[in-house]
């Protein structure tokens, strides 16, 4: 069974939406992308860092979940990471209330010994020289590097994103960053530049507008579902991204057609993920559930038409 | 050959985009949806009006691409309808500059007893009643009727559009408008709601995000086609409803599959008018330019995912 390791955040988040508001809840991008990523046949673990208020009781959920936590690095005497927003009505913008780094603001991640040489790495969304430093602790490069990012790191460390974004296959980012980080207007063309930066595969994430891949002169589009209720959309593009890499790692083929399959999967676990605060519903989400609604984006997608 | 009719302005436009401008050019859904149809096997015919200053020249075009042009109205005394707008650097927002309705302002449609027996309808946005007096000058029920509308007509006339609602099987709204209309942010529940309007089947136009088809419980999505440019997004959305009604009416068949395939088709001719200004692209389009895209819709958006 593959190795997958997930570098990225373990947190509490707090989150409001038109429909309520939770207390401190488990969040995190490494939360997300290993929860999404438990549903595949792979062997997956975090490395991360969280404060001695973080509860034994979280770590028991992933563990439960077959994810190895033991490279989720505990300082006693330290904070969580802490995040809390606003949705608005619309639930495509949020306000960002706090962002308490805490252990955060120093962590230099470091990768237990059996941990150190995974089939699959997802780099979740932190300061480009973290990632880094998690590249570098890897001997052996992995079958495939994904790689999450933001505009905040365009915008305040440049040099180092270029720097990792050189040792990656593979890039998530949203629209609005992919047209910031190449200067492109038109999506194609803004691949193809950062293509050049080092990612042979630019995922393109449009929350409700579905996500497109792209490699050289190769392009695929999954649309997200429409759903009755979208309630929370925290974690859904890490959720995303974990269920594309979770597919990968399962599958061990690095083909379009493959990929393809990787971004539908994401498309559908991130599906879930909306339905309910925080991690509520990717906890108790079944096999059945996953295989039901895969069917119906074959229906919402899938077309015949003669080409005469 | 089935006979398409399709009720809309006929137009100049002057447009002005990032990349250049215009004078007053040939615009007006109507046009827009008859050369979209133009590539289908029917007999599209325009109920319109223009002004004394509409150049000949212009109807000879459309009658070139075998559109029936004697039910557009020529008011000799009159001034033609006539739009101005610009586009922001994105392209998704513009700013009506001028709206001088002209002709348009005391538009009854009159349909010539040869086009008063349609097979299939194509209402453009127009003022509801307007669209109505057209409807009852038919006196068979047309196989199937498609009404485009727009958020204005909300706003101002919401019961004479809540009559002509009753009459149409097809509305194409944009995502705002069919919040606005159903009062549901969800599209799924959106639709549902319109349904109980009158149309059974309703498609959402998202622009660069793709358009949306339901008809009760089914629902089918087509991605716009990523671009190298897109240099005037005017008429894209009547050139979508000109190739899925085009596509319809050549086809006959109302089955929801076919339904999917007018909706690609539509996303094909739209992806075209973009790529220059005005109808420009449009009036040059060959069987070869779409058929070759119609291949890459299919790569875009075609997977082969083992159900287990």
């Amino acid at each position: 069974m593959s190795k997958l390791l997930i570098l990225g955040t373990v947190a509490f988040d707090a989150i409001e939406t038109p429909f309520g508001k939770t207390d401190k809840i488990l969040g995190g991008a490494a939360t997300y992308i290993s929860l999404a990523a438990s549903h595949f046949d792979v062997n997956a673990a975090i490395i991360s860092v969280v404060g001695g208020d973080f509860p034994k009781e979280f770590l028991t959920k992933l563990e439960a979940k077959k994810i190895d936590t033991s490279g989720i690095e505990i300082i006693e005497e330290g904070k969580t990471f802490f995040w809390s927003g606003k949705y608005h009505n619309d639930l495509n913008v949020r306000d960002t209330l706090t962002t308490d780094l805490n252990v955060l603001a120093d962590f230099k991640p470091k990768i237990p010994a059996h941990l150190t040489n995974p089939d699959f790495l997802m780099l979740g969304n932190l300061h480009p020289s973290v990632q880094m430093t998690a590249i570098k602790q890897i001997p052996k490069r992995p079958k495939l590097v994904a790689l999450d990012t933001m505009n905040f790191w365009m915008d305040n460390t440049w040099d180092e994103l270029m720097e990792v974004l050189k040792k990656v296959d593979v890039i998530t980012i949203n629209d609005e960053e992919a047209r910031q980080l190449s200067g492109e207007y038109s999506l194609l063309k803004a691949a193809d530049k950062i293509h050049k930066m080092g990612p042979r595969y630019v995922i393109i994430k449009k929350g409700e507008h579905g996500a497109l891949l792209f490699e050289n002169g190769n392009a695929f589009f999954a649309p997200a579902l429409p759903l009755e209720e979208v309630f929370d959309p925290t974690g859904a593009g890490d959720t995303f991204a974990g269920g594309f890499i979770g597919h990968m790692a399962s599958t061990h083929d690095l083909s379009f057609e493959n990929m393809k399959r990787a971004i539908i999967a994401g498309s559908n676990l991130a599906s879930f993920c909306v339905e309910k605060f925080g991690t509520e519903r990717m906890m108790n989400l079944t096999k059945d559930d996953i295989q039901e609604r895969l069917q119906e984006f074959k229906v919402l997608t899938q077309f015949d038409i003669e080409l005469t």
